[in-house]
């Protein structure tokens, strides 16, 4: 399963940009970590919204993904997006889980907290959908 | 009014690791557009959603911005993204739109469109909260 | 369409009990009114949010089922509404739209007025899916 | 703390329609639940989705307000709800918790169980807004 995410997570242009981890694949639970670097904030220095944004976005996607079978893929519906915290931390760790898994569609709930764990900076719920892998 | 964002916008990190552009600022309306290159994908090769989502949250908050008093700063207290259509085109065009302005709360209105701004990808609503700026 | 849909909102017990009105339909778009009384306030006096929300889902929802096939039924994935004006008027007009329909999955933009029309109360965003009906 | 919301609670001239129950009230964590009867529901006879939005809007806005100074009151800016399981019950269970208490803005999620509050219903995130009391 780690191996299968990972090469998917390793193809997203984005992740590389970032600098992004994969930190850990469990079934119905994805990790992922960012750290800061100047290429990544808003007008305050802090992280852009979009970061962690983006990483919970894939962490909740590649959750969804683990409760899937083999031949499919995960696009994400929508989502919606809390913002409790300033992201001013030297990391992101953003973890998503499921919430509710069924034949079309994967309900999601990714958390991003700083990088004592302890802060959490936002929350998101993601609708996610299986599409069948186009070989 | 387009100076005041211009500045900030060149603030954030992430817009020029995305190579984003200014577009316009009009009073309650802002556009963005960012061209496609490889390290602003998702696995399938198309721009990730975490792109569209982060120009078009910065399209909202400046939207909300020009609403404002001078000393203001604006925060984005949570958004909802639905995405209807891949994102497979050359440029990302975002524009963010005010759809209801009070005094502590903005409610935006955000669209991404494809390159012939023909195509909607996602549709955004986002909550932005006014801050009195710090000196 | 108008009678499909008539009777299909006929059958709901809850609009009886708003003493909701099915205004009009047409392909892609929905109106629903419904009167002010005691027994639909919040403690303020006012129209309580989740009446509100209950009948621009059903526009939405209605809105959806007019761009499908006649063996379809329609059921709500999730929606994200915006509350940006008191409820303090003696008819909410609820006007659901389709934003963009697919084979699976329709999204709708949901607009609550006051009596007048001119009042923007809130703002909902519907993510709907087809079933096939169940004879 | 409870005497604060009940007494609100029966001046929801909704929740009365609805015969809904105010069940408990800690600090954070507020419940109510709603019997099944036909004017509750949707074309299908089941729950209308507005009637657990309602009652899981107003668990969320009272958990808001058991963390306030006294003279505050509660309005909601926004929420968003996931719909996952059919409302096929005699009975539905919300619960509304907080999340993020800040000094204008609080986070709240949602939960609507049915009555053996085994199945999770449909999952709520909203943003509420103090204001102060006017007397």
């Amino acid at each position: 399963m780690y191996n299968r995410i990972k090469e998917s997570f390793d193809n997203q242009g984005l992740m590389k940009t970032f600098n992004a981890q994969l930190i850990s694949v469990e079934k119905g639970a994805v990790r992922i970590s960012c750290h800061f670097f100047e290429g990544l904030t808003q007008q305050h220095g802090f992280f852009h919204a979009g970061v962690a944004t983006s990483i919970v976005d894939s962490a909740c996607g590649y959750a969804a993904l683990t409760m899937m079978e083999d031949n499919s893929e995960v696009l994400t519906v929508e989502f919606k997006v809390n913002f409790m915290k300033p992201a001013n931390t030297d990391k992101l760790v953003a973890i998503g889980k499921v919430l509710q898994h069924g034949k079309t569609l994967t309900v999601c709930e990714g958390y991003v907290y700083d990088s004592s764990e302890m802060k959490l900076i936002s929350k998101m719920t993601a609708t996610m959908i299986r599409i069948k892998k186009m070989d």
